[in-house]
């Protein structure tokens, strides 16, 4: 899936980030985290911090800082610097629904009986709406249109006769669909994954030069941590909550935490099965990903291999569509022998505000990004990797270009099945009339794509190269089967038990 | 009271306006409406606007834009044009607790169970936080601190099951303070005056080059009419609401509105008394504009005649503190027979990123702002005339600039009375301990302001000045009584009687 | 002459400022100085600061600071703490020819055999054409068409065989017009006045709080002396070159300062006769200047005197164009015994993207800045009374508010004879074809202006309330005599007489 | 050579451009064609376009834009709709000396005796100070201290008694140093490259959809050319002006120009021997230029096959420093057969407001930037492909990650010699001191970087894989010989003959 795809539509890509330190003050350890998930969101950004010992009772304690941009756009030095706190949640943001306005922007920062409480999601619930509708039959009001103030509303109305776990509880009872989330409250940072464990999230610990324990950090990607220095623990388990609070805080002697158990975890529902997004491995991610124990970079490198083998072709050279085909590319060389070379290169510097054409073809936008290496594939038969094919408008003018400087054949792998019906559950993907492989033979669609053939990575491949059992997976958008309801849409329910408290 | 008092703590200065037309686009009419207020608030501005013809049931049809700083630096031009929607609101803020966010600026702008809801305030809540803590006590959540969401919240729940006007009418039983309210909500406007009159609120009447009647205006202030080319019709009374929309609008034609009826006019409380605020006729309000009747300039004049009057001296000179003392000056001028000259000319070009002297004294900081006239104030006996003093401290300065350049006695006369106590309705005034009046003689404020003498007008003199009965005035900053109940003041309670839907 | 007249064409108001410390930075001492000087431009502002310590032998010492925009905004607190140096040079800038470009802003900073050279200029020269020209065909290219980068050429070139006081002399030898300069030089801030003296300069000593002096400056007008709570010493005579650096500098021990001589004064070139702009009186300068003696307010207030007496009318006001006819207004009304009472009152925060209405007429354009108090006016006849009247375009469409909210006779009154023809020296006048005053009667333009009278004060009563020999002033723009040669128009020579170095 | 490293000192590593439409506006292929050529220059962009058509005798026609920042930010949509012209140059810039100023950045647009000149330039004079002081003690004063402007100085004096090809020959006979340059003259685009061809440049053929011919384009690198879906058609010669005009222009009716030849060209100046920057093909160009011949991916490709043959070790995986090592580790693989593998991901989003560490050590500086697959290199021996080692920094924290991240052999192979000596010709490298490989072995070399070897391809295999003979390259900074002369350093004369004008 070529960059210039997508764009449109409701979208809930986004990064989410909560860190708790034992002394330091946390907002330029979120600022790092939040720019190693700078790829999932670049539209909006923001940190919230909290400064227990500042406030009183019942006073306000929570600094927010958000803004319309890239992480070092959004954020100046003598901001971050003036951001006092020792725990926080940060968030980038994809896109909005339509305009990008402040007010739509996460973490949500709203105060509720009990004092503030700043919320930053990653992922799309299901049945928003719904909720939306019931609480304003309540005579409630929203301010924006986003996911993350239903679940405010929620969480806050529980919150006045529950304790904050029991809140969640209930919220996660009532809300369905996909979340990662990380709550900013009172004095603690709590991280949630759905039951389902759809979007990811993991735990890091942190210490400091001398190997001395400085805090504790869950990121939706692992190189949050690694940026920090800090080394991955282990992934939030679907359905678990995480309680975090500062090591050894002088502040919370009383705190019943065992010995050695660095943050409280709560298996509030456990799931025979779980969904794990495949399109997190294929795409969104980073490769330095570990997610839910699998290295991003390891599956795109199988998936290549894997579609080597399934769909061999004769040819000269194996070239990626860069940079989102480069890992599968390169398992596609080694294992079909043939060799990789760069027919593609990319202009990285396409800021916000450049200037596209508007009246010419598409053909220039993509000439602007993506350059042909005429020597490379000029008189070659080329085997042209990506990860995925959404549309196929963009597929079509490289596989044009490619020819036009003198491609003898194009054949496309992708390192993903046919994309035949909508996400509804993060992924910005259009109706299925949009999808080029919604209806259409793979003939009919190398024929769309002006290509000599065109091969996708069968299910299983995919399955196998991930690693990870079919039914703890969610491949929706390959088979129209949700692990959710969904109004007009097939469903493969999950398994899910209701575990008790821990 | 010089501008460069003030600042910091609570204010709710501000300027709201309502604009319905027939046929044209309203964004530009609440630009320059807006402008016309710009004195009343220079941190924020906002407008919203209603593109009823293009909602469909429930659509969402308000757009909104707002930000940080002056009408001109908000809006662009393109921006303005592309507002589309004949009725809407529009907003500017004093300055808002604490630093300003976008969030808490004006319009609000919130989704409820019937649709979209904008909302514009002047005015301070005196039961705000009760009334908050009750909501929150019902499991609501704040975005702000603002008195306006509290207003939002409230009228949202009685709009699950009243009409509008009925809303309304149960909104205003329950807040208790100062607030002149624009509301755009469905396909109308509604304006709302409390019932005590405290915050200012007019109507006007627009029409064409030809004299066709285009629309309906309110406004803080009548300048805003008058810079539209409007009419101003009359005030707002205190505890009316006004109901707008487009005269003759097709879209309408069912509309029970009597042949000849611009707008719907529902006096949902009558008081006997009412409690409009001193101090915009003293301070806050243009020269120009026409508050209850009556003309502020002419306010202004008079109470400066009746200083004269009531506090002569033998002087050489009358100079005003500019610009805030000129129409005072103007009348003792006129009055005494001594010359009126300028013995401080005002330097206009102050923005908000002036760097102001950091360490040195406030010195430094008065006379880059105001410049002794040598020539006008050497050897002379100078009448220094000034609407009030709050803390004092910078009309000092001026006495000593003054001294300074060689003015032989400086003999200060205010227009309005000693300020003795806090204001908890709207205006920005500091407590008790840092007002100089309070708990001081006059010889003592002449002592501490190095001035020779230093006379304010008394009560009479400035309520026959305005015109207005003082039963039907505030002076609570002046006389420490209030008109309504606030917890440790007096309250010198207005008589209200509840009005019948008309 | 209302501000919104003005705009477009040539213009060279600008205003300068050049300070030399003994040990403090100079920066912030700009800073305000420009502050003060802001109502002569703008549209740019500069500031250049030597750091003669820090520079080695060629050293480049010179730190050049400048942007589009006010004071405010141009320079940011950071910036003006980095500008190290203890002397240096400012500028406002009126406009430039056509769009603003940093380029053509100054301070103008080169450097040259020497080493480094900053300018700034108040004028404009007649012959900087021909000058231009003639550089030109020696083979030199030029960056902007500024006549301040005519200056540096001739200048350095110069400055190759002369001293620098030679090297002035020389410049001043060559070049036509109007020009006030502060000069920038290797280890001293050279101060120009040009021999007729038609722009002002003044210079002021500084001194610390205890009285000890810490400095001097030179400023277009006084008021920027005030603002640093300087000493006005006088005014730069024309011709003359003053060379200042910092008192008892240890840096210059050896320097032939005469004891108790702060600054070294040249008078290289001496007039029989001078030039002063009587637009600096009329319109341009801050009532609070004393410019060649005579403080401008006082000559303001005589005008207004003058104007009644030569042209009363029977009247119930006295009202001010604001705030250009404010001084001339309260003349005017002492001396008629008529009321002096505001008709019209300014909205003062237009701001440089301010959206004007462009379809509609300049007649919303006036009403946006200027309303009329309906009240102060309805009925009576109006004495209005301005600075200057140029395309009268602006004065008719306030004449016609005026009439439109009921005035019964507008009168206008005018400190400054009829403007019949351009000013080829620094005030921004059009061309005689669009000047109201040129080739009509008073009849005639009162009927254009559709007023019931219009009067303008004579040359004589002018030249009186000035209080300036008619051959020491310019009233080119109201004679079309100039002091200076100028291609098709009529010439009054002043008689200059070469003086020796001092 | 990792993008850290680099900064600070002198650097004119730069991109041109110059485009000649025959009928359509230029300025956004000059938009697009800058941002193919961003990699060149990051810090300020620049626009100058001509509109012949508008220009009357003498008139100015040329039209300049530009600003510090990326192309993408600098322009706007309306900013570009408004620059009217068909012919035009742009430049993107690496680094001024100091702080970027916009007086100092590029095209300099200049006024002479004949009308206007902009200039851009790509490279780096070796007597800039000499030419400077000649030109100073000529009285002649500069704005900035670039090399541009000598340039235009130069140019200027000598257009006074020649034609414009006259005057760039006696400019490159008085010029020495690496100069590529685009000049717009009166009505035509003049490109010019030194007469050792340092500094690459190169020009192609621009045609519409239908194939008819639109004008031509001379650039930097060739990718700018694709981007606007041109043709390469040769390398600009060394010693060779292009004088380009548009094509079929009705404007230029009797231009001598051959039929058929689409630009004059005029070979001033024939050398024996050229001398190629060799670090243009090793790390600054982009792969996909075309440069003198040789592609630069093919070059890089070849040199990562020789270091493998030249420099074998055993070992799991071939890594990358992304991106500059990543071709070269392509070759490597491929020559070896060891798994191409990624040890490191790079963080795209560092923006120029990144917040980086301040206190901290380089190493986190670092670890925002890459991080390390850890599952890719732990256990394992890494082969760690770059371009080349400067100071030797930053490689020395990346082999400390691998090996933290449980590397067992970190091997380190450079597609370069050691760089030993400073460049003086335009690449940013720092003094003989800074340069680890300067006075090293390679064991001192590999011990100072903590990694288990070093080695760096020969010259003779650089060479090779360049495919230019060793006397038609420049190779001053790996060898101590350059081929200018340099006061201090050694230089290998290159042969150059004095060509006819053609």
């Amino acid at each position: 899936m070529s960059d210039s795809e997508g764009a449109g539509g409701v979208s809930e890509r986004c990064g989410i980030v909560g860190v708790v330190l034992s002394r330091e003050h946390v907002a330029l350890s979120l600022y790092y985290a939040l720019y190693a998930l700078q790829h999932r969101g670049q539209e909006a950004a923001g940190i919230a911090v909290s400064d227990h010992a500042d406030a009183g009772v019942g006073g306000e304690s929570v600094t927010l800082l958000k803004g319309i941009g890239l992480v070092s756009e959004v954020f100046s030095r003598q901001q971050i610097a003036a951001l006092r706190g020792t725990m926080g949640i940060g968030h980038v943001q994809y896109s909005t629904r339509g305009a990008t306005r402040v007010e739509t922007t996460e973490p949500l920062l709203v105060t509720y009986r009990n004092g503030e409480l700043a919320i930053g999601l990653n992922g799309s619930l299901v049945n928003a709406t719904a909720l939306r509708k019931e609480l304003e039959r309540d005579g409630r009001i929203f301010h924006s249109d986003s996911d993350t103030e239903v679940i405010a509303q929620l969480l806050a109305k529980d919150l006045m006769h529950h304790t904050p776990l029991e809140a969640v509880k209930e919220l996660m009872r009532r809300v369905v669909g996909s979340y990662s989330l990380v709550i900013l409250l009172d004095s603690s940072v709590l991280a949630v994954r759905d039951p389902l464990g759809i979007k990811p999230l993991c735990i890091g610990a942190l210490k400091d030069e001398s190997g001395t324990p400085t805090g504790y950090i869950v990121a939706s990607e692992s190189p949050a941590i690694d940026t920090l220095g800090g080394e991955l623990l282990r992934d939030v388990h679907p359905g678990e909550v995480l309680l975090l609070s500062p090591p050894e805080s002088p502040r919370s002697p009383g705190r019943a935490r065992q010995k050695g158990m660095p943050f409280e975890s709560h298996q509030l529902y456990r799931g025979i099965n779980s969904a794990h997004c495949i399109f997190e491995y294929v795409y969104f991610a980073r490769p330095d990903s570990v997610i839910d124990g699998k290295l991003v970079y390891d599956v795109r490198l199988r998936i290549g291999e894997r579609l080597a083998e399934e769909h061999p072709v004769e040819a000269d050279i194996i070239s990626p569509v860069p940079d989102s085909g480069i890992t599968y590319a390169i398992g596609y060389a080694r294992c079909s022998g043939i060799d990789y070379m760069e027919g593609l290169i990319k202009n990285r510097y396409v800021g916000r505000t450049f200037i596209m054409p508007e009246q010419s073809t598409r053909d220039t936008a993509v000439r602007l990004k993506l350059n042909v290496v005429q020597a490379n594939v000029a008189g070659k038969r080329v085997v042209l990797v990506d990860d995925s094919i959404v549309r196929g408008t963009t597929s079509r003018i490289i596989v044009d270009h490619l020819k036009k400087k003198g491609a003898r054949e194009v054949h496309l792998r992708i390192g993903s099945p046919p994309i035949i019906a909508p996400c509804y559950l993060g992924i910005d993907t259009p109706t299925r009339d949009e999808l080029v492989a919604c209806g259409r033979t793979l003939e009919e669609i190398a024929a769309f794509l002006h290509a000599d053939s065109v091969r996708y990575v069968s299910p299983e491949g995919l399955i196998e190269a991930v690693g990870i059992e079919v039914s703890n997976l969610c491949l929706g958008c390959a088979s129209g089967n949700y692990p959710v309801e969904i109004p007009g849409e097939q469903c493969i329910a999950r398994q899910l038990r209701l575990s008790h408290f821990t």
